[in-house]
């Protein structure tokens, strides 16, 4: 029996969540969604290390492969060019793969119920993200009011966003005090042997690092200081 | 361009909910989703055929493997018999696929805003349906919810349900009066060369025919009257 289904990609993110799962004593279960993301044979690789890790033998690897299909996001079709150091700009950025978090969570919920599990841990985070739209507090309740709408009677899920407030300078905090493997998570977008250090989210985990006064123990290609805000 | 994305499984509620849709002059896209159901090339056979009848071009077929890979569900696991005969009997039945229509609906939302469609046509049926919990207008609502929460704030999509409050009677009258290709659809759970005649779809579809006068012009291996309340 698991008690919590724990998305995992295999980032710095969802590792943190699941160490805060972990720590709170639940069953877990791994959840992975492989959805045409360009490095998605490395964030396996991730997740896979990081369910040894913590001993995960319930795993699940779902394969939406519609997301890649659909494209309209620089994640899933490589003609969309990934932004280097273009942190802090303006609007949604073209990362952005549309409603993918509803499709992450919809996955999640049915694997739940099936599970019987209560809850369903994902490392979204509002503030210091790059500005997805269902990456937000209030996308998280209104997907709560529809898991208790769509799933059966007896059943009860929670979404549980324990990073959601949190700063990436924060997270990397709660890692440490949580014993994370960061050496085994995978956050670059673009690259799977050697991080690039200049897409969105290299810059968002250096930066967390670099405030924390922290040393990431990943291999980047460039790894500038960035400028701290 | 399209406005309106219109979700055909093929058979006879997302058929006549297509036939709404087209008589409202939106422009079309159609979206199938086969999430491993027993009977899926012939229900994808029935999607295309009313594809061509009403001339649309842009169709998607999404294959998200995990709802049958879970398991959980009388029709994605052919270890769970389908029960025969058993229409008007107490919860939910065996048939309901966890939290499927979720799943559906990120699909569908995360295409309409590839497509930059305003709606999401859906046959759902609350009254006369199965007793699906995924299938109820408060369900639809609270969908709504996360759509314009976890979506650009430039989208605007909304999730149509013309069928909800109407009996599998009232669908077949206004099929009828829009010219619906019934003999194009499919609604058996367990057969694809000839309705069984036996299992909740056929016995509901058989049921809204008989109480509207009118004769099914598909082919059952069993069509002994069934009792009418």
């Amino acid at each position: 029996m698991s008690d919590a289904v724990c998305m995992v990609s295999g980032g710095l993110d969802s590792c943190v969540t699941a160490a805060v799962a972990h720590s709170r004593g639940l069953p877990l279960a791994f959840l992975h969604v492989n959805y045409g993301q360009l490095t998605a044979a490395r964030e396996l690789r991730a997740f896979n290390e990081i369910a040894d890790h913590y001993q995960v033998s319930e795993r699940f690897v779902a394969d939406p492969t519609h997301l890649r299909k659909m494209g309209g996001s620089a994640l899933t079709d490589p003609s969309i060019a990934l932004p280097e150091g273009a942190l802090d700009q303006e609007g949604i950025p073209v990362s952005y793969v549309p409603f993918r978090n509803a499709n992450l969570l919809s996955i999640a919920t049915s694997w739940a119920e099936v599970l019987q599990a209560r809850f369903i841990y994902i490392g979204a985070v509002q503030e210091d993200s790059s500005g997805y739209p269902d990456c937000r507090e209030s996308f998280f309740e209104a997907f709560n009011a529809v898991i208790e709408e769509g799933t059966k009677p007896d059943t009860s899920i929670e979404i549980v966003t324990p990073l959601i407030h949190l700063s990436k300078k924060e997270i990397v905090e709660k890692g440490v005090a949580l014993k994370v493997p960061f050496h085994l998570t995978w956050s670059c977008y673009k690259e799977e042997e050697i991080a690039c250090g200049l897409c969105d989210s290299c810059l968002l985990r250096l930066r967390g690092f670099q405030q924390a006064e922290l040393h990431d123990p990943l291999p980047y290609r460039v790894s500038t200081r960035i400028s701290v805000k």
